[in-house]
């Protein structure tokens, strides 16, 4: 028996490059990681071993180092060049999906004053562009954040749940929540400026994160910062979030005679909530699979 | 502006329990990791913040404790008991999904005897299983492995292929070729005996690998691989596999005066090349998003 | 054969505990980790089983939690206060080791304002101070700083090495110097602020690795940031740092048919240098071993 | 001013090879990581930028894959060649340390059978060598093992212990032990074989582990562990043991209306116990810092 091939998909992860503009005394610093997927007409290589058809994925290594060599620009602009590359150079794909990471950093401050040439990570998470180059069907951008951490002492509540014999929780009206969040989101165009969104629509997403102080739960939060970026940014049409519940536990000091009065919580890893949802415009479906 | 919460699902990660039975001297040690999502409609708790038909992710994590008082018996029967479980607990959720990993464990050998009651992590990958019970549509079943690394240092080619204007890399008619191997597989049905699967469809694999010493590239291995569990495991109805390409290239000595007869080898973590694919019966759609 | 226990020491690692301050609209966040070892005589323990010296590890923990109920305050005063505790209530114990880490948070900034009770993780590496209480030598305390990152595009070289037959390395000018700053450093005594120098120190190491642009190596790099330090912070008796040398390659663009004048690197993970050393005053011998 | 520098020492980490020896069908795969500090008089690089005396780390990597070139042999012996060369390569360096990971794999079974050419990571920790060559002093070698991790599921219990206001863990005379040993020792020369006893010890570490049902804590335990070493292996003058105590808690199911003999436990990553000691024969001092 020889079935064919079904789905699949090839690329190269965990490129990394670092690229330096020296245009003056100030210079530039853009640290990148790339992860590339090509999708395509490659059974003759998965069922016959022919590999005429098949770029190495050394190629696309190659591809991210020569086409950085002008410098980068736009992160999203870089993405769609490597990913318009690609589908140029490879007949057999049919989508080219381009990921860059920017891994941010900041001038560093001497005096308040940042350095020409020093550099330090920036705080804040870390800025993903996900372009799809396809063959005859356009291009398509998703911007995103991750791991950008955030926590709130107070304006959190978890109350009026489901209760059933394993529900042994307490509820509260006022707890720590805290979260790490990762987001993605569409646009309406591949020539919106997703490089600005960035850095736009996570500081909307901290903003309504603090500001909904009457949050009933996790979820509450997610939906209210959802609406938040679609208010502020004609240009989103959806965004998806990951947020896991970081569970701060309240510490029961009961048995050294101690109270506890909302000031001491064990920080717990796992187990963890965890929370998705998106938020879109009427008639939009996030173009994401779970 | 309100909109209102689009696809959204919600649960515990990272749920750890080990459960011993003591039937007899000989212990059985059993070591699980749980991962749960709810999907349903839970509108309420985002748009409203109405918690009423929100079963708190804590009481998954007891639910799984519970359930495992009594014996795990088979890993797939556990995540199946605690899938319907939640079903039953939440009326708002139309799917459950339990997906379970089985760190493995031996017995330790003293003088080439297995020890009662002390146990060594076991070699191979790592065991998971996904159970998805729906309310109306009943109960489906992925089996699958994680982290089963394999490397072989002959019978392995890369050559033939497409080459541009950033292809630098030689053609090889023997190399190394390393991966670590992700799968996961349908099942005719969720009576299948997948925990069996779960060691035989591995063993499958590992023969694929070692015996396709023709190999023109990773995906003519996969398929090779696929292949060969449909014909092996009639349960088996598809089979998907995610294997990077940890390679290992030929050190070039001559800087130092030295030959390198395929002999040393730098490994690199990064950048690798990802292939990943799946072979399915006629008919049938792999139902795992990318 | 029953030979005596040599040296030894126990204790617990990975203690996490977040301290909320209320006083006011303005809350403050304090994120610690703990790690605890104690010295003693536990020969009992270890060679007859008996127990009877060995304060439990969990108490340790409860310690912890029960000497944050009044706040934090200096996290150096905390960590003695926790390792003054544990010297009394284990007579066998003639050191406590009390390492506390302090993840670091800032307020999160809504139009420029620091938010009353929403915190994000700040830049910078991590602050650790270590209190040594022994009985009868006194209080010991040692300042650090982990992961603290930092580059710079030019102001580098490295030329004039030592060659043999196994070099193959170029000379430079001028290069990326990229690392991740480790430093430990001993003050005058137990009453210096030391949670001030955990930000003063460096601010200083960053400013004097920014300004050395005469750089011949990391190690010359290494000995005038701990020169910097001595020469600033007078209560600093001597510092030691652990540097990676985290290389960015120059991309060899030229089977393209492109230069790179110093624009595109490759950034690197392994293999990587190591480069350790300490700047102390005259007469002192940094107390802590490789 | 400007302070002479202190203590210091550099080198490579991180290096990564793989070698195969082909003599016959039958392969031979090694796969290595290897770690390398320098000590010496190094003060000119550092307080003049004078690299005159400075072997490059990058020549260390080289001279790792230059000396792999006739095959490993013995991995004790590879660590001694590499550590040797470097002493001879750099005259400033008065010891040179090297430290040479193998990861272990074995031959994949194919009914039964091991395969020629294909390999699997094998179970059991990782051996660790690390040579340390001086000019004038000879050659010292310390044998050691990784990340072996073992369990029980009986035969343990902690009672007996010291009590103060902050203890409220329970007494126990049945519990789970489990930990994941990381060990070193030294022999009594460097021509002992250090290869054959990183099989043999922890062999004899998990046979006393497996054996000492009397166990009264991770302490009692370590001391019979490091005693069962040094009666079987006589070239072994001292081991020590690093132990963490890897917490399995018995879950409170009373909850649910259900008792829990023994059988669901929580399996908690953090916090947790760390137990470190020596077993020494007399008159040695085991030349390891904590």
């Amino acid at each position: 028996m020889s079935l064919p091939m079904g789905p699949n998909r090839y690329g190269k992860a965990g490129i990394r490059l670092a690229v330096v503009e020296r245009d003056g005394d100030a210079h530039t610093y853009t640290d990148l990681g790339v992860d590339i997927r090509l999708h395509g007409d490659f059974a003759a290589a998965h069922e016959e071993g022919d590999n005429a058809a098949v770029l190495p994925t050394d190629t696309m290594r190659g591809t991210c180092f020569a086409l950085a060599r002008d410098g980068i620009g736009s992160v999203t602009g870089y993405a769609r060049r490597v990913a318009e590359r690609l589908l140029e150079a490879s007949a057999a794909t049919t989508a080219a999906v381009v990921e860059v990471t920017r891994y941010p950093w900041a001038r560093v401050l001497i005096d308040g004053v940042g350095h020409d040439h020093t550099f330090v990570p920036d705080a804040g998470g870390t800025p993903v562009v996900t372009v799809t180059a396809t063959r005859g069907q356009g291009v398509t951008v998703v911007g995103g954040i991750r791991g950008a951490r955030v926590a709130k002492t107070t304006g959190s509540a978890f109350s009026g749940f489901l209760r059933d014999e394993y529900t042994t929780l307490g509820e509260t009206r006022d707890r720590i929540m805290a979260t790490t969040i990762d987001a993605a989101w569409g646009v309406t165009s591949a020539e919106v400026d997703v490089d600005r969104l960035a850095a736009d629509v996570p500081a909307t997403v901290l903003a309504a994160f603090a500001g909904h102080d009457a949050s009933e739960s996790v979820q509450h939060t997610l939906h209210v910062m959802g609406n938040a970026v679609l208010d502020a940014h004609e240009e989103v049409t959806w965004i998806r979030f990951t947020l896991p519940n970081e569970h701060h536990i309240l510490s029961d000091l009961s048995p050294y005679g101690l109270d506890n009065p909302g000031r001491v919580f064990l920080v717990a890893d796992r187990p963890y909530g965890v929370i998705e949802g998106a938020v879109a415009r009427p008639g939009v479906i996030p173009d994401v699979p779970w």
